[in-house]
């Protein structure tokens, strides 16, 4: 397990990229508190970012946590909505109190249950946001592949796997994102990308 | 200096990374053997993916070089066009050559001159690309902010600057990228994150 960003670099992100909404430091809080894994203030900055320059009227989410992702797509959409899907009840009870608070509920479905099952009941998909498992990336992507949209964008998280994925490793969570990436940078289908903040996010734009 | 991101890191993306344009792999090879410093194409394939994603009419580059970053543009746009900027002659004419030779040259404006004074004869410019003398960042952008169209984007390179943004360096390019960066992440007309990819590459989304 290796740093894939200098401390130091972070560290100087970090101090840059202010943050004054109480919902969103209360959900770092936690994230830290309870070492859950949410993607950080940086990640959800390059998602905000990406939301503004796209558009999109549907997004959904394969793995939404208690919805620290699904906030900040919730703060830069416009007209569209983002659908989150988590396993557990207990944190989309979280994320829709933390929605409600924030006005940010009528941008956002709650699906409790099996992500890529409740995402196939979608059609015309802008952003795919994948945050599942991960040796159900690649899996999930064919599987979905029919459901994005023309010029869709596929963002994937913790793609470069704490460095892992450097390593000569067997396990199915290794393989599996190593797996995931090799097909999106193959696929003609996708251009893509991975932008080493935190753990690696990999975007990709559907071309056609 | 430090190693804003993980060799191992670096080089696993670049095995990601593909590239068959005869034209691309020249123009780094020149620019590994004159170590001229060049986006490289972890940077030139992001550069290409917002491209993309934004469908822009008007590109401006301040500082283009040989045309690195401009080809990566010009590969990726619609209708649009960019303009590449530059104070050397041999390097606006071997990039002239190269858009030539990949039917790119009625997407490109080729300018020899001041960058900033040759920018601010544009307006409505959808993306405007920064890689000039770092000191210059910031008086370049105060500039031509009026000349930046709706919903523009800002991108500009080195701006972890080899990592020296983290230290306590006085000189007048360490010091002219921190005020940038400062700059662009308080103004409330910009949306800002920088990316670690290569020497940083800040993006911002004007916000109105």
């Amino acid at each position: 397990m290796i740093a894939i960003t200098d401390r130091k670099i972070n560290e100087y992100m970090m101090r840059l990229s202010f943050e004054g909404d109480p919902l969103l430091l209360e959900m770092e809080k936690i994230g830290r508190e309870n070492d859950f894994p949410i993607v950080d203030r940086l990640v959800g900055r390059l998602l905000y970012l990406l939301t503004r320059l796209k558009d999109p009227r549907l997004i959904v989410e394969l793995g939404s946590g208690y919805g620290y992702s699904a906030f900040w797509f919730a703060k830069a959409l416009g007209r569209g909505r983002v659908v989150l899907t988590e396993y557990e009840e207990a944190n989309i009870a979280y994320a829709k109190e933390a929605f409600r608070k924030a006005g940010l509920s009528k941008k956002a479905e709650f699906r409790v249950g099996d992500a890529v099952k409740t995402a196939a009941g979608y059609g015309k998909i802008d952003i795919l946001f994948i945050d599942m498992d991960k040796h159900q990336y690649l899996p999930a992507i064919k599987k979905l592949l029919p459901n994005l949209n023309r010029n869709a964008l596929v963002i994937a998280d913790n793609t470069l796997w704490y460095g892992r994925v450097t390593e000569k490793l067997r396990d199915r969570d290794t393989l599996g994102i190593k797996k995931f990436n090799e097909y999106m940078f193959k696929n003609p289908a996708f251009f893509s990308t991975i932008v080493p903040l935190r753990d690696g996010v990999l975007i990709a734009y559907k071309v056609g």
